[in-house]
Formats: structure tokens, sequence, C-alpha cells
């Protein structure tokens, strides 16, 4: 049986929390299938860019040979910032999953809400939420342990 | 005499046109050194997040070995995106020089504004409309050429 999206994109967390990156995964399916699959970068890679979410659009993209992703969902531990929201927009994504909400740093349902912006040119559909509780767990104790 | 960087992310930017790209360039400086310069390569790498401003910060910070830019300044042909002004607080760069606004897809003096959001961490110093209506020229035949 294949794991659940989501499921993955815990793993990936708990990975990246383990090589002293912050505890956000992601993965991108397309038609049930796992394209891609990666954690929080952005220190070991030495890349401000390098959040989970932009990694597997990009992997996504190059394994697909395609610059736009219209019939992908992207599943992740965390609500997406303007970088990664204006990333799903210009990839096309059809459908958003996310786990915790994030008031700070979010700018899907926080924030600058882009998808709602008048000038968003593509919009995926969202659901947030899933597994909410497990997601912030994580992120608290990452953050905590960090002070 | 070294050529200054908002040339170089000009030149960057027709270059990109002659490979089908949209005509966008840019260039990152620090201390009036180019650390990277890149055009849009979004379909030839077949990657949604490949904006000239996206490569250049991964580069540079590639090469600096460090994953915050916070002396460094970007110069662009056009007003950078939601994605991309998202990347550039993420740097934390220093200043933001663009030439030609961007009111359709433009999220600094447009659209949602990002810098001037409530939860924006790190806004960099702005300064746009240089050489605009060189840029502004540029984009408006690559645009008229594709419809």
């Amino acid at each position: 049986m294949q794991e659940d999206p989501m499921s993955i994109a815990f793993a990936e967390a708990r990975e990246a929390e383990r090589r002293g990156e912050a505890p956000i995964g992601a993965a991108l399916a397309r038609e049930g299938a796992i394209i891609a699959r990666a954690g929080n970068r952005t220190r070991g890679d030495n890349d401000p860019t390098a959040h989970a979410e932009m990694i597997v659009l990009r992997e996504a993209a190059g394994k697909l040979g395609e610059h736009r992703l219209t019939s992908c969902d992207l599943y992740v531990t965390l609500e997406p910032c303007a970088m990664c929201a204006g990333a799903i927009s210009h990839a096309r994504l059809r459908r958003l999953y996310f786990a915790a909400p994030d008031p700070k740093g979010g700018a899907v349902e926080h924030g600058p809400r882009l998808f709602a912006q008048p000038t968003c040119m593509h919009a995926p559909e969202v659901y947030g939420g899933i597994r909410e509780s497990e997601a912030a767990a994580m992120l608290r104790a990452f953050f905590a342990s960090r002070r």
C-alpha cells in the first residue's frame, strides 16, 4: 500500500529537523503518484529559497519536463509563505493541502492572503488544517529548543 | 571600468529574450562587486521558480556560503513578483533596485505590497523606476510579439 502524501511530508519534516533545519516537509503528487518529496534545506544548502515546497516544485517540474504542474497537488506540513505561495501560483498547481496554519509567516490564510489578491493569476484549491496539532507540536518543540 | 549592475541586468534581460524567455534580467552585487547575474530561465530549465531574481539569490548565497545576503543589493529590470519579493525578504537583502513597475504581477509597489505587510520580517530599501522606459519598451515588444 502506498504511503499517503501528507505522511511523506511529515516524515520529510522530521528528517529536516534531524539535519538542524526547520521541521517542515513537503510532497508533490500527480494522480496519486509521488513525484517529489523534500524537507527544508536553507541552512544545509546555503540557499534562502530552499523551503520544502520550492524544492519539490522544482524537482517535479524537472522530472516531468514541464514548467507548469497543472495536474499536480502539493502536501506540506505548514501554511506556505509568500515566496512559496507565489511559486505555487506560477506552477499552476491544482490543489494545496497543508497541516499547521502559520499566523506569523503564512501567506495563504494569513498576512497578504496571496491567492485572494486581485492580481493573483492562478489559485489552487486549498485544504488547510490536516493533522494540524501534530505539525504545530513539532514546530513548537523546534522553536522552543532554539531559544 | 566595471559595468554598472543595472546595465548587467539589462544585458541579461536581452540575452533571456534571445533564448525565448521573458526579457527580465538581474544582477546581485556586494560592495560594488558583481556576485551573480542571470536572466529568466523558466522555460529553458523547466522550472517555474527560475525567475532572474531567484537565480541570482541562489547563486550568490551558494558562492558566499551563507543563507542570508545581508550586505547585498539586487538589481532587476522589472518589479519583483510575490515569489521573488518573498525570497528577497528571506535573504535579508540590503537594497532592491528595479527598472519597470509591474502593475499586473508586481508585489512591491503593487498587488500585495509585501514589504509593507505587518507580517513581513525584513524589507530592503527599495529604489524603483531606474531606466523604467527602456525596460518597459523591451517588455511591451516581447508581449506584443507573442499575441
